[in-house]
């Protein structure tokens, strides 16, 4: 096993985000690593980067307010962390595409179409049975 | 990718919803783009236009109460955010439907009522086989 | 659209309960409307209902404690508001009719009853193809 | 409608759990009555009890520390408060079934075996058709 | 019934987790056991042992932070509680294999390979009819 590299962040690397009322932790190398000019990653980028955004308000705990949805924005933050696109069986894939064409993740959309018509065909193939 | 607005909302554009003991976070132009003469709307218009409701009361972290199923409310405002009607595939449509007719979001009733004729259609067909 | 009565709502109108652990939000008049003799109407009823009964203890928010299922108490308390029985398909209706019975919801029991047979006869016929 | 018995319970009845990380809240005579023998029946038995256990450490809210699954939890809860075992379609038996054997309630594990068996030949008719 | 160890445990055995922003309760014994060269064990293992790892920085709670999916991680812990491989069945294997792989739990990943072969078949024949 390599060392994860966790161990070495400092407690300043970590963000908390307030998406639509639900609180998420996660690290600004999380955030920067998968698609540089998506939204999150421009919120947190350094501060000379030219893509840079201002970041949104923040809560009371000091958490980055997203007025997005909180159930479809769990997936976004998985494949930031770890590059595969993964739903739960009951989760529809439209509401987590809304999410990826929102956030700027390109790369996300095709692995969500590809599995839009995945669902779709399953579904004719076992009404047409 | 236009930048999205919602890095020059202020605070106090920042609105806290508490739905049947639950939390929300969303913005007040969230609550008011979609239906002007609906419920949410009218909670948050400007002071003087003609439609405007009196907010309900406030819990003690300063969230507006409404009596209302926390669970149907994600659909609704994932609406209000961006216009789909997304559901997963164990919401019930029905519990949505009570919520879009209780807030006056007339625009989503069409399309919960297809949602439903769908559902039901791939019970019917399925059984039948 | 009629105006919502929640607006006319002061504070105290606010009913805050924890069920099993779980904080849920509610008004009076929803816990009253819908069937004056079940527990939870008399434990808040008014003070010369003769029917009235001693509310439970309080925990330390002030919410009055309840020791049942917070997940069953959803669609209880969503057909308290509507007067729906509304379930996602992966609730167990069995769940919920423990919970009518417990609270004395009589009027939810048949369409639980019914909702309970339909879901045995399409898994029949399912198994049965 | 026979007064339920909740209403003469003072706070010093009600019990705080802290299950791997969730709170849940019930009484003293819930956890004792199912299954005298069991676990939580021992940690919260009379003190002259000779089967009382040591309660486990408690968190800074006061409730009682245990190492285990909370989602599995609830309908080991349920359980204790009406005798009934009810899973959601979507639970997997086997996770309650390691939490009812961990707890010493015995008298569910028949009922959870059979509804094992139950899923297990409806999944081999489905796939058999 | 053999007495269950935890009876015994002082509160400094407790460990809080704070995975993508939910709170776990565990104790260090759980973390230890199954697998000595995991990550979670190295990051709690005793002083004097060469493969300990610095833990990762703990949020305003005292709970130790870790940037991965809170949904996949309960599989996670259960499985170092009972040694049981439990997923519900709308549950993403995919998912709990990523963790699995990222806490290097090698002993997971065998079992989780297997859960998807069973899944993907189940698919497939059902398709085929």
């Amino acid at each position: 096993h390599s060392l994860p590299e966790q161990e070495n962040r400092s407690v300043s690397d970590w963000i908390r985000l307030n998406v639509g009322g639900k609180h998420f932790m996660t690290s600004r190398s999380t955030l920067l690593a998968k698609e540089p000019l998506s939204m999150l990653a421009r919120m947190f980028a350094d501060v000379n980067n030219v893509y840079l955004m201002n970041p949104s308000a923040k809560d009371n705990t000091g958490a980055y307010l997203i007025d997005r949805s909180p159930e479809y924005f769990e997936p976004i933050l998985n494949y930031l962390r770890h590059g595969q696109v993964i739903l739960d069986t009951n989760v529809n894939p439209k509401g987590v595409l809304e999410e990826a064409i929102f956030y700027g993740l390109d790369s996300m959309i095709p692995q969500l179409n590809q599995l839009m018509e995945e669902r779709k065909s399953r579904h004719d193939n076992h009404s047409l049975t």
